[in-house]
């Protein structure tokens, strides 16, 4: 089909959609290492991980081997409201950079969560409440993952208790006010309400906090309390699983106009939005029946694919979640201060992790001055303000885009805009009066924080 | 076609998109009485209202005989970037109700305004620069509407200068810094840039703002500067003009679907987005070609439809705007500062004032804290979090759903989602926190603010 007739959205319709969410893992013959118990040093075991996780997702986070798993009806239900999500060609981009290149994104932000964390939260949420418990603890940085479950938990019924981040608490007071809207409790984390939150605010005291302290006091919150469980919204397997319906309609729109990518572009903090963008093409890579360039971005503040060790690390700062083999800054890495929004985690997705290693994608790192540059000129021109995390893959399909200009080359990009930034602000305005800045590690705090890994060979 | 069949959203194809604009004055038989020259006590001409509008503005709004006005190539092509807009089966909302009643609404807010505002500020931004002009003035309340001429004047390269009511700035900061991201210039209003804004400051130090105000400070600055012309983001006919685009795509995809609504609801501050929605039905019902049931709701706090008076009055406090007929609670009218969002404005777009004066539609008024209820059970049912103005459109039309259900009728209504609540968590927290209060003006109040119309005869 020719481009001239590509719309400016494409929206699958109802009976196009998904049933089945795509595990990746059942196409890679080297599969991610296993989450190791850090008492026992072995890989973990369901009934270990069934404290911690809902049954039904301990299954899924075990299962290496099925390819397609069906989508609950209830959840297909959920997902009417706010899905399909526009794959847009960004004529208007395009336009403003001169470029030949081809730019479509798979938009995210449609719902009030404000980004792709929804389709993961609903999942958890369903199993938690299948299961018959009362609710569920978990963190959050930037506070989309942290709305999107408040938002599902709401739907089912289910208590909510939110970790968030202590510098996102702060500086959004308005995303927690939408959490409280649908109900969940939120606490600035580190907090006095755990006992790991008061042994990290005696050690630091005055910390900013950090997804890695959140999720400990979550993992610690949902286990000290009969009925609940513990959810995550990006890093794990099952969140991978969850988040392919992003990549399963990307290429279900793209096939039905015809269209294939060159080169596919996603944020990476923890890898749950690149993770679900990639995986049926990264399917297709795996079977030898296509080739993609696939880039992971990351925040040059944050870089765990660039700069980190592909190790057996903490998941957490408080050191009580499974070890996790992954490139990892250190569970101690904290990012600075002046980062703003979120992929701000230490780790990666084990399953990223590994493919990343196999050389099957590849990663960059920007500046968040660079990436807000990106975010300001994607507003004007194809009108939805990105957030902050989503600004990094704009940033980086800009920059493949004006390399085709300079080359006269007709790629064909697919990014992910995971989201909006309407939270987001805070950061907006530090760029808008000129008082944004960079920092970028040294290799000193990178080791120093390495330099803790635990002893496991992987 | 059964109602079994219809998806939970409609998007139009793009093929299907209206490429006319309707103008539902050509269809009334009595026209709503011209605009007035505070001066000479006459009709508006032309020439003289082309000193604070655009030229070609000018032209619509004084056209009553054209139905459908062409929507030029540029605008529709910037429709595309947020337009189909959804039409929403309410289906989690209506079990939620368990009425038999089939809940539909269009959903205006997917776009980084946040709301239905952009369809006009892009028309009317595209006149100013088909004329040449440097740039344009405004008003906003709510702030929607000046972010919605920020990011038209982006898109076109003009100077946006917004008069923001005061107590909105202040309590909507990132709404101001998403103006600021667009490039516009924000001030708060009353403010010392105008002699007007001076004037009043002088005579009620300490005042909160209203609409009234901003309106002259942003047409004074407009007719004080060479280049500059004033544009306003409802009330006028121009507006509905543009907004009927709201109810075209309702229509198209109602007509697709074979669905006939037999209530529209709408809010209703200055009429646009009402207006707009109801528009191609109100023509149907004045050429008797179909009979609806039309609510205007309004907030209980500012209810000029059901309890204000239908007069020529001033358009804004400065009294430097032509005299309009509508109804009106007086232009020195300020809704009670526990008002929260928009529809603060003292008077009614005269199309809507004078068919609801011809009882072709009707008017109810709702307490806020009544429309938040509806806000929160809304957010939690339909995944979308909505702006307080769309969610007195949300009460209205769930009272009625609920009265389809008292009395086992199964009616269809069609209500307008004008927006979404992002920029208005100060508000949902006041509503969280069960701080937040009613007000009702009394008689004598509104009877004040009455006592000083125009001396004009409609």
């Amino acid at each position: 089909m020719s481009n001239e007739k590509i719309p400016y959205k494409i929206y699958l319709e109802e009976n196009e959609l998904p049933k089945q969410w795509y595990n990746v893992r059942a196409d890679m013959k080297k599969k991610p290492a296993p989450l190791v118990n850090p008492g026992t040093g072995k890989p973990c075991t369901a009934e270990e991980l069934s404290h911690v996780f809902c049954d039904e997702l301990v299954k899924q986070e075990l299962d290496e081997t099925t390819p397609y798993i069906d989508i609950p009806q209830e959840i297909q239900d959920f997902y009417r409201m706010f899905r399909p999500s526009p794959l847009v060609r960004a004529y208007f981009l395009e336009k403003k950079l001169g470029t030949p290149a081809k730019i479509y994104y798979k938009f995210e932000g449609n719902n009030t969560s404000g980004s792709h964390k929804l389709n993961s939260a609903i999942a958890q949420a369903y199993y938690a409440k299948k299961q018959g418990l009362k609710g569920v603890t978990t963190e959050t940085g930037a506070g989309q993952w942290g709305t999107a479950l408040s938002m599902a938990c709401a739907y089912f019924g289910l208590d909510c208790n939110v970790y968030m981040v202590k510098v996102s608490y702060e500086q959004k007071p308005f995303r927690r006010e939408v959490m409280r809207t649908y109900g969940a409790n939120v606490t600035p984390s580190p907090s006095t309400t755990t006992e790991i939150g008061r042994k990290i605010l005696e050690e630091f005291p005055g910390t900013n906090g950090s997804l890695g302290c959140a999720i400990s006091e979550a993992v610690e919150a949902a286990t000290s309390k009969e009925g609940y469980r513990y959810v995550l919204g990006s890093v794990l397997a099952q969140v991978l699983l969850h988040q392919s319906i992003i990549g399963l309609e990307s290429k279900a729109a793209m096939d039905k106009y015809g269209i294939k990518p060159d080169i596919i572009i996603g944020c990476a903090g923890g890898g749950s939005n690149l993770g679900g963008l990639i995986s049926p093409f990264m399917g297709e890579k795996l079977r030898g029946e296509a080739d993609y360039r696939i880039i992971a971005v990351e925040p040059a503040s944050c870089p765990s694919f660039t700069r980190g060790t592909y190790a057996y690390d903490f998941c957490d700062t408080g050191k009580v979640c499974p070890l996790q083999k992954m490139y990892t800054l250190g569970s101690g890495f904290m990012p600075s201060p002046n980062h703003a929004g979120g992929l701000r985690y230490h780790g990666m997705s084990a399953i990223l992790s590994e493919l990343y290693d196999q050389g099957l994608m590849e990663a960059t790192s920007v500046e968040q001055t660079a990436v807000f540059e990106a975010a300001e000129m994607f507003a004007r021109v194809e009108g939805i303000l990105p957030a902050p995390e989503s600004s990094h893959a704009i940033r980086t399909a800009i920059d493949e885009a004006l390399k085709c200009k300079e080359i006269g080359e007709e790629k064909t990009i697919l990014f992910g805009l995971t989201g909006t930034g309407y939270f987001d602000m805070y950061a907006y305005g530090a760029y808008n009066d000129g008082k944004m800045s960079d920092y970028i590690p040294t290799d000193e705090e990178i080791a120093k924080s390495l330099a803790n890994l635990p002893k496991i060979e992987g």
